[in-house]
């Protein structure tokens, strides 16, 4: 059974993500979307509410798995038998730090190579964080996000600001 | 009338800044310097600090008006009727995170396209966080920087210091 | 009267160029499309050919001009009393190339700022270079280029298959 | 059966070609080396020789076919079933040509996902045009090439001179 | 006499580091490791433990010399008598902000040239952030990073353990 | 003795050229131009025309010698006793490229270091193409060659025009 890892924060998730694990598991008999618990800067969901809205958003696709997972990524690639990793590729500021984390995965754990898979036109340039700007400040972008993180958005929003008034 | 918006967040206004400024006020009958008050991060100077340079600092140009807003720039473009956005770009790096951006915006507010332009050679690679360095660090760099904006860094400096004193 | 110049080889026009000048006869009042009839390359249509396409895809197209120049675009500027030059930025790598067009024609003729504008998703990374070599394979690319440009593009092929029969 | 097709002028193939070609054979059940024969510039190697070359250095590799192929890539990985495409990365250059590519042929066949893979370290720089630029010149590159490649590139090279000397 | 500064954080001093460092002292006379005391962030280490890192790492090497400083990178250069200033290059990200700064600098100071030296292949895409998160995972990476570095790293996650515990 | 190697086509030489020369002149005892006469390309002026504009240019520079090589550079750098190899970068593309060379180099002649100097600003964008195609098509660009460079280009072109007419 060939196997691949797609690791991330994936805070929120986004169609862009998506767009790489459809790709994904066409080539793959299984792909594992693994999210990190530990990523080294404030995360706008927690780990749980992140692996929930993975869930919500790839309900109905057959051969993928979700969990979450902390310590180093080549771990719980060796831990989950995936022989490869998937990263996505946006720009070339991506491709660079890409190529470094690649390397230096190659260099702890031999058997793991990365594969690049690069999104549609529509979802070149976007990211969770341009996401979380323009839901912040009130804009609409319902065909880059799946529903259930737009609700989800749209809630810490309001929860935030229902938290600045009680000050 | 066309008109053109410059947003940013100017933390300070610097000589590149304004070289850009010039170059769009030849090209639009008037171009609105649109100064971000929501910024995401922190700021060395407050809004009002902010406005208030820029507004010494374009002293005598003609067809410049001065604002400020919060919320997506692609609103305040809208509420103001104007039909482009200038950026400038300095750099590679800027290339691409202004890319992300013009993409974002336009798929926010279709009637809006992003005009880029570049500044002189001598402000090619000039910033106001590599500005804000140098001063700190007591460095002199007159010709980057209006005087307005030198005295204002060096009396943030100076501030600072006594703060730390007093502590 | 605010007037720009369009230059280019434009071997054949594609979608994308005409993308760039819709967005750029919004902004001016009148935009010059200069074909350039020194490439310093073998082209695959001659000026007169180019020019003929450029008119047939811009027809209906009201504050566009369309002529040939020899020599510097920076001359052909001058005599056209451009104020200002537009570009189209689809990369990386034609960001650097036109930066450096850009400086050295200022140096040239310091009144003439060079403004970029970045085409529609779809077209971000299209060229006259890979049109070309799709058409030439026998590829169909109906809405990258316009109708005419397609036909003009099949009968140079078939013409070509033809001469090497002959031989 | 999952297929990938690995399209290339492999001209001669290099050992970064073989890392990548054996990278790609741990993931799919078949690898299809494709040696481009329209190439649209002078090869060193005629495609029967290309081929050759490739046929000697992937000896006793399991799953991987040998075939050339003319017209376009995407017919090519239509007609053999696969369903992707592999590309070697080795530099920022080399991702936007390739991210250019990899957008028209999706746009051609829809079906067809481009996946990039990187090479090791020290194949990260390499290329067919350095290696026969510094054969060309003499230079001894042994660990960077297969035997037969560097084998037929000095016979090439002593041609070359010979015909040089009849003159 | 010849000397050059090669200024950093080093928090900690990499092989990378090194190899810089060993290929500087092969062209200059003197080479001075220049730890930077204010560096705009938090880092791991105190400037007290970087030094001694530093001084550790580099024993036996003959054409070195260790030292802090605060303030302007120039004013060191003034100071030590250095006509130029070493610079790692690793990648296209560094090279852009290491330009921008070397413009910087050379305006600040015009007898100071900056030269880019590039780390042998393996340390390439190396950096100290990489390092420090590898070790902060319990990833095992001996040939990046000198012994005494390695040990004060496994220290450092050890006692910032212990105070978590204790909390 | 620290000799240092400049190798390049000086095709022909420019201001740039010469700025990297200078700095180069400051760190290393001597600088050798090496002016490659095997290019792989069609080059404007024979390698004895390139050799006597070196010659001009760098008149009255003290530590400075110029000569002609074929075959490899790190052949040349080995002969000349070289320790170090001069580049000057410009831009993004130069330093993949250059990056590249430097790799391969350092393989085929491990004693040799490849040691990047940055240009001056008002070089920064300056290639020998650019300022060929200037001049040929009548521009006028005196303080970016020197004035015997300039002269030998009209007159190249004013040959190279009597040829046409003649025919």
């Amino acid at each position: 059974m060939k196997r691949a890892l797609y690791p991330g924060t994936f805070d929120p998730i986004t169609n862009g993500h998506l767009d790489i694990l459809k790709k994904a598991a066409r080539i793959f008999d299984e792909v594992i979307l693994a999210v990190a618990s530990i990523t080294g800067k404030d995360t706008t969901f927690t780990v749980e509410e992140r692996l929930e809205l993975c869930r919500q958003a790839t309900q109905g696709m057959a051969n993928i798995r979700i969990l979450s997972f902390d310590g180093l990524v080549v771990d719980c690639a060796r831990k989950t038998g995936a022989l490869a990793m998937i990263r996505g590729l946006r720009a070339i500021s991506d491709f660079e730090y890409e190529l470094s984390l690649a390397m230096m995965n190659k260099k702890l754990y031999g058997d793991l190579d990365t594969i690049f898979l690069v999104p549609d036109n529509k979802y070149l340039y976007l990211s969770s964080t341009i996401i979380k700007q323009v839901v912040y400040l009130n804009g609409n972008i319902p065909d880059l996000i799946p529903q259930c993180v737009e609700q989800a958005l749209k809630k810490k929003n309001l929860q935030h600001n229902n938290d600045l008034e009680k000050k």
